[in-house]
């Protein structure tokens, strides 16, 4: 918790290392400040480690700040990328209770930090009490002496075009006057206002007057760290496929030409990411056989997390899929089509892997000197040995670990999806992140940790970009509303960003098993729309593959994982188109690339949900409602109740809702309005709000 | 936010000053420790900031621990006095969410320090691991030989009682066995357990096994700073009265001996805290008159906050009210009763203040080199000078407050009730309290800060053992809900004690002015059983003084602050029977006196209101259900379901609440209750719960 230097003897800086925000030369009254700055927003453990932002995004920056007595306050934020030695000044307005906020545009990639700098604005308090006073009908001329003398002093540092507003200003407040005189010359002109008493209340001349040193008794807040990351990081559209069943041909094992051969589908559909499950050779001994069987046949593929064989292991490609040559033109020609190539990092081993017999001390070795295999009793993974990261060899197998991340990023790989980082340690993946980062800002980590909450909020408190989520697992309103407000509405916000993916290789629900193209609709809708980020498992998904391996199992029948498989992309039942056209909305509207402004809107039925979405800029605002029915077999209706405050429309105003998904539009008036969605046809609405005033009206950011 | 020092390159133990914990000697891997620990409670500001507990309390500690991967957690708090050297364990248990817990008893006054330890479970994790395997049918024979290994370890360093046992475990281990194979001998009886697979599950063998070295990678808390307060911090009755209205003749001044006459009265009512407004020689300057009056009329005594006088200023007695014996006398004769004489701590001074002339560098000059009046625009308090704290010369100003404060302290003061402390710095105060607390720990301060919530938080963060609060103003059912989880189910009530008053000499609400006898009995219960501490301003409150000053103001007619009044404590109307039996129930019912388990519970009607209080001990449980008509007007009648686990009532058995007010008893069974209250007789119910069961049955604190 930051809170301000105001204890007696404390220095009132707050920075201790890189460059000091300039330094305060007004006189102060001694070691000690009256401001108090508390629970500054964004922060995370004290602001030690970064929470997490975007280049191209405007950051709320928040805080509690007062100060005994009735005195107003001055409170900015100063901001710089770390490795800019200049500060940049936002001033913060005060909202309720005490809290004060601005905005600060963040534009270079890589780390920044900020600090909050409150003082006792002596001038606006002065102004304040006099027009106070002047209004209660008391005798104000001692009053106008005292601000004669501040004005005063403040010219002393003005500079000359300056100089002529402050004089005209003191001769003002010089001789007995009303606070209600008019005004004219330089300073109306400059303080565009026709009455000392406006002139006196310009956000302007406030400004002026502080940076003059008029205002005092300077608190600054402990300095709080934040990290930019691209915008993909924040904004991205995943597609995960197992290249060796991109074959359009049945029987050949699929390679890199072919995954090539599908990136226009991929790119048609509108995603930006392509996620490739291990490519690197795989282990045949205790090869699992198809649907996970313990013992292969003869032919079977086996899994491809069963990293390592003969021909190497995690700098390895299996010969089936290609060469490196053939990966490089892999990677070239997806970043052609704006497509990033994300590989799987899965840290463990086949027992074939070559780190096994080269490296037997970064195994842990039971008494009859087996290593034991993976394992979570009472599931074993026969054909996978997980790695000991505590043994006294420790340093050489990080370092082996951070050299394969390193050999991938020399090969073009920019995005990660990590296997079960929760099975290894924090200390591992922050060091790891850490190192990367500092000379590859730009790579995305994904966490596929699906364990308990405060596990998978450490890994994305220590570095990890992106995370997946329960997602999967919440169906109903309530399941839904809940999950997003600790996603989007808690501390957690500022440091985990969701990927919400409707099923995973390893997840497919019974809602998936069991709603037909009503769920993969629904879900898909929910996903895309509800996170910023999500991904599908394709091209099982758009093709509706919804059948179990056996009852109450989440595995797939004919797994990909344990074999090759084909894939009709001309069924007439795809999704690939609904796919593209609502991830063309995504990227249509802004409101849709964020998601801290989520808010959910009343319906009078529990099988319809409905949320907002709005982005503010100066440019005008993009608000985004989004209707889902959550019953994939019935049509549903109801009477929803917007919040129009949270959809920018002001009461009593009419306003156009347009349905991208339908290209229909609706005259909407007031809150409550009548919907009706059947999963049959499309069991989603989202509506774009027109007519809506702009931000000016609205007091969105400045 | 406290985290555990997990990061490559830092020291485990997070003890930087004062005694450290006991250093781990056991081998770990490297610099870095697997578990996590965060979300430490209580703590304030990162845990630099004390939070507060008292003399007697269980204190309750908290903390989020989790590691990477499966393996079991140790978890414990380390606690000591911080004038003590040694540390004393504390075993964690595990809760929900990767939550643990458990109490500490607090025993010594004054400062103490906290933190939390966790280390990977090798023992647990193996008897986990094992279990499972073999329920699960595997092959365990490598498994018990490495339990075999762990256990010969733990031996090297076990003492000789625990060596028998440990032998025997390890000669069951060192042959192939089942879990389920009966033990006896010394394993069996140190463990109670028939089974070998019990003796492994008992948490005196994995306590044992943890203390013999098996454990590892341990992480520490940063520490967590607690204040103890004497017990009348936590839970305290205050009465509130003007000595100079303390005469029983009609027309003349009261003195202290008149107030030594009325403490028989005081104390069978209950009340162990007396408040004095301030008792200093009261200035002539600008005097206010009759309720409130610009010009006084001669006879006027003025306001007693218009502190100094020619007699003196803040360390000398008004003349009429007596000499420095006689307050001694009274201060005894109080401490013989259980009751603390507290004074008010105004620092302000009337234009006639000694310091006004000697030290006319503590106040700001204007201009005209007059002295600006205590003032909130357009409000004046023209018989009031502010002190400056900010004057260069405040070292000296702070030092003479602190001296006013150890003067009264000499004269045998040990409360007090700090008057607006929101209007000077709080780096003052936390000096000021900081200051007399090295040297009097059991002194307590009142805050009487109406203002914003975050001001009045920060007043209760530095060092103010209790505040006044917004209770007076919170009148509705959902108000007075909300507010209560405000400072009882958020971070706030780590720090922050409220103190509840119906009415004071500054505010008589509305509701007390027009909601007659019900409204000060309704009033009344509620103050005294949703907050452990809580005060009446006497005796105007127990003779239902009601009459405002005009319509619309919260002054009192002929109010106190501005004259001499006598009372007629007779009165048949009199409240002071039924203020000392709630009193005698507060004394009675430990469940009253803390304010942490509060839990409200539904009423079909919105004007009543129900909540219940429990104290969990070892020796049993106290369970007080509180219902209050907020009707002061009509009988109000409903349903409450009551949340029975709250109770302490198990599902499905009956049990006796006894209405402690009444003493009826009524036979409940299940959650649904039905109760009706009538203004006209006593508008609430005070309800213990009987015949519920121990703690041994309910999981309370071990």
């Amino acid at each position: 918790m930051a809170t301000s230097q105001t204890v007696l003897g404390r220095g009132a800086s707050g920075e201790a290392e890189g460059g000091q925000p300039e330094a305060s030369d007004r006189a102060r009254p001694g070691e000690w400040a009256r401001p108090v700055i508390e629970h500054v927003t964004p922060r995370v453990d004290g602001g030690l480690r970064p929470a997490k932002t975007s280049v191209g995004e405007l950051l709320r920056v928040e805080a509690d700040v007062f100060a005994d007595g009735h005195d107003e306050l001055w409170c900015e934020v100063r901001h710089r990328p770390d490795r800019s030695r200049a500060w940049t000044r936002h001033p913060m307005r005060l909202g309720l209770n005490d809290r004060w906020s601005c905005v600060v545009p963040i534009e270079a990639e890589g780390p920044h930090r900020f600090l909050v700098r409150a003082l006792v604005d002596v001038f606006g308090t002065w102004v304040h009490d006099l027009l106070a006073r002047s209004d209660a009908g008391l005798d104000v001329r001692v009053d106008l002496e005292v601000g004669a003398v501040l004005v005063t002093r403040a010219l002393a540092q003005a500079k000359s075009t300056e100089r002529v507003v402050l004089e005209a200003l003191r001769d003002h407040l010089a001789s007995p006057c009303d606070p209600d005189v008019a005004i004219g010359g330089e300073l109306g002109r400059w303080t565009n206002a026709p009455s000392l008493r406006q002139a006196l209340s310009s956000a302007r001349l406030r400004a002026l007057m502080v940076d003059l040193g008029t205002a005092r008794s300077e608190a600054v807040s402990e300095t709080v760290h934040v990290v930019a990351d691209r915008p993909k990081a924040r904004f991205s559209t995943w597609y995960e496929m197992f290249p060796r069943s991109a074959s359009p041909e049945p029987g050949r094992h699929g390679t890199f030409d072919d995954v090539i051969g599908r990136l226009d589908y991929v790119a048609r559909m509108g995603f930006d990411i392509l996620y490739l499950p291990p490519i690197h050779p795989i282990g045949r001994t205790a090869r699992k056989g198809r649907n996970g069987a313990v013992h292969s046949e003869p032919g079977d593929p086996g899994s491809p997390w069963a990293i390592g064989g003969p021909e190497g292991g995690h700098c390895a490609i299996h010969p089936e899929l290609g060469t490196f040559d053939d990966f490089g033109r892999l990677v070239r020609a997806a970043a052609d089509r704006g497509i990033d190539v994300a590989l799987d990092l899965a840290f463990q081993a086949s027992p074939d892997h070559p780190w096994v017999t080269e490296h037997p001390e970064w195994f842990a070795h039971r008494p009859d000197g087996s290593i034991k295999c993976a394992e979570n009793p009472p599931k074993r993974y026969e054909d996978i040995f997980p790695l000991d990261f505590e043994s006294t060899e420790w340093r050489a197998l990080w370092s082996e670990l951070l050299g394969v991340v390193l050999f991938w990023i020399d090969h073009g790989v920019t995005v990660f999806r990590v296997d079960n980082p929760h099975t290894k340690p924090f200390a591992f993946w922050e060091w790891l992140l850490g190192e990367v980062r500092r000379t590859h800002p730009h790579v995305i980590f994904l966490s596929e940790a699906f364990t308990r909450p405060r596990i998978m909020e450490e890994l994305a408190k220590i570095g990890f970009t992106q995370s997946y989520t329960y997602f999967t697992w919440r169906t109903t309103k309530w399941e839904l509303e809940t999950y997003m407000h600790e996603l989007t509405g808690t501390d957690v916000a500022a440091y985990f960003r969701p990927n919400f993916w409707p099923t995973t290789p390893d997840i497919l629900t019974s809602e998936m098993q069991e709603g037909g193209r009503g769920a993969f609709l629904s879900r898909f809708v929910l996903a895309a729309t509800l996170s910023a980020s999500y991904g599908i498992y394709g091209p099982a998904f758009e093709l509706q593959e919804h059948v179990a391996r056996e009852l109450g199992s989440e595995e797939f029948q004919a797994s990909e994982k344990y074999e090759v498989r084909v894939w009709d992309l001309e069924d007439p039942r795809s999704l690939s188109g609904f796919i593209g056209q609502v991830n063309r909305i995504r990227h249509e509207h802004a409101a849709l690339q964020f998601n801290d402004s989520l808010c959910f809107h009343a319906v009078d039925n529990e099988q319809i949900i409905a949320y907002s979405k709005a982005h503010r800029t100066p440019a005008g605002s993009d608000v985004i409602v989004v209707v889902v029915n959550l019953d994939h077999h019935n049509a549903q209706s109801g009477w929803i109740s917007l919040d129009l405050d949270a959809l920018d429309v002001a009461p009593g105003t009419p306003y156009v809702v347009h349905d991208l998904l339908t290209d229909a539009r609706y005259s909407w008036d007031g809150p409550h309005n009548f919907v009706k969605l059947d999963p049959a046809v499309v069991p989603a609405h989202i509506f774009s709000v027109e007519s809506t005033p702009g931000p000016a009206d609205r007091g969105g950011p400045p």
